[in-house]
């Protein structure tokens, strides 16, 4: 069972009037819990603010969200959710009256919830994981692309495409033909010694690992510096590594898409096994 | 106040693990209530069972949800709710863990909402209404257009545009400039008798009520044969008439999009007037 704590109280419930379910009105943050902490909080709240301001919601502040998480994290008497668990925060406008038109100044609805992490198998980050294309074709909104808001439609039909446990992610494509992202993490290829990620300024969502590695990756000297364009499954398929990543799974090597196969190891994967550690490190140290 | 109905039960809330909050998972109708009675019952009932099965949505029968309407309307001490109402139906893909999948089989969940109709002026009806031209672009997801999803941002987006209260809907057209809907209303233009509305393939809600007037209209012998089909804001322009509609407002013509200026009264939108007539029969006599 989930704790959650809604606006400061715990509850399990919120308004059936709240703008969150009636329109996806809201957006949403998933953090991993190390040893009672929040990982990557200031590059969370970060995210969280500039997307709010991107929608016109109003945020709440880091501090008070702070808090909440705090308080939700010490009253957990499940000890995986307090060592390794994962927490949720949504932001939603708030509540209003039925229609489209809200008042500019309503407070957001502020909804924090905390699980344990997923048991996932230690093969996939040694060997890599398998994935498939979707079907689904990633609509283009440029006023939307990259907030990781709660208009997850497409993301839901995408999972819904296989049922396949070998298949770990789908990869999903816009009607250009360009990749861009994974139904629940973003998606990176190296090829010859340069690090490239998808343009995201038409559809997907900006993840915060993404940003952090772009950041990594820039300031490493081994690396060609990192870029963000149009890639296509022809430029994946020509990869020397390819990786996917979120704040979750961290990083995981890709080693098959389709019919694909990426070597994956110490000796096939260098970048990756690279930048995993880097992250790795960082995410402890903070 | 909203008086709700949560599967059955009388509740204004829903839990926090609800898929209709986490991803806008789910789908919705809203319905005009006169004399304790839903208007277009059949057809709203029609469209959200065919929506489900698209979205993969266990429809849980209209049986269901006629008995949990007439609870609600039943109930209702407010006269105006059970004189001339609104209800609102929320169906969403239920509950389940974190994360994009879900077991095929979880029940939806029920939510049932009644309110007071808002008191829209009488002059809207006889005059004509005011639009603007939206900025924001609708994004093209044929596998998501036409469904009444609760994936609703573009939406809110564009009400956020205008706060000047003479503009009473916002046109919102696609990238390619073609008209699709307006942000709460499709959208009708009648030229030479013939009657047109946008084709909704790639984007927009297919509306009951336009639905409801392609049929009318395609028995009516002093019309053309209705079509759907891609429409241009200067189509719009060199229109005889224009009218928008949905469940709640019925028709409303259309007398200035932007500075164009549209004939409005016995005269100046006769196919309109007729439609209007015909609809407020047909919503009478169900």
């Amino acid at each position: 069972m989930l704790a959650s704590l809604v606006n400061g109280q715990f509850t399990d419930t919120i308004s059936t009037s709240d703008r969150g379910l009636l329109y996806g009105d809201g957006l949403f943050e998933t953090l991993r819990i190390s040893q009672a902490k929040p990982v990557f909080w200031a590059e969370h709240m970060a995210r969280l603010e500039r997307d709010s301001e991107r929608l016109g919601i109003v945020f709440p502040g880091q501090q008070i969200l702070a808090e909440e998480a705090q308080v939700l994290i010490s009253q957990s008497k499940n000890r995986d959710e307090f060592d390794r668990g994962i927490l949720k925060i949504i932001l939603t406008r708030g509540q209003s009256e039925r229609g489209y038109a809200a008042n500019p100044d309503i407070p957001a609805t502020r909804i924090l919830s905390l699980s344990a992490a997923p048991q996932n198998p230690a093969s996939y980050l040694q060997n890599g994981v398998e994935m498939r294309v979707c079907d689904i074709i990633m609509a283009r909104s440029p006023r939307l692309a990259g907030i990781k808001h709660l208009n997850r439609l497409e993301n839901v039909l995408a999972r819904r495409e296989w049922q396949d446990s070998r298949i770990v992610e789908g990869l999903l494509l816009d009607d250009r033909g360009f990749v861009i992202e994974g139904t629940m993490s973003n998606v990176f290829l190296v090829k010859d010694r340069h690090l490239m990620t998808p343009d995201l300024s038409q559809s997907g969502v900006a993840g915060v690992i993404r940003e952090i590695i772009l950041r990594i990756a820039g300031e490493n000297r081994s690396m060609f510096k990192p870029v963000q364009k149009n890639l296509t499954l022809e430029d994946l398929y020509q990869a020397d590594e390819v990786f996917i990543c979120n704040s979750v799974i961290g990083i995981w090597p890709v080693a098959r898409i389709e019919d694909h196969d990426f070597k994956v190891g110490k000796d096939g994967n260098p970048l990756t096994t690279e930048l995993a550690e880097s992250l790795n490190t960082e995410s402890s140290t903070q």
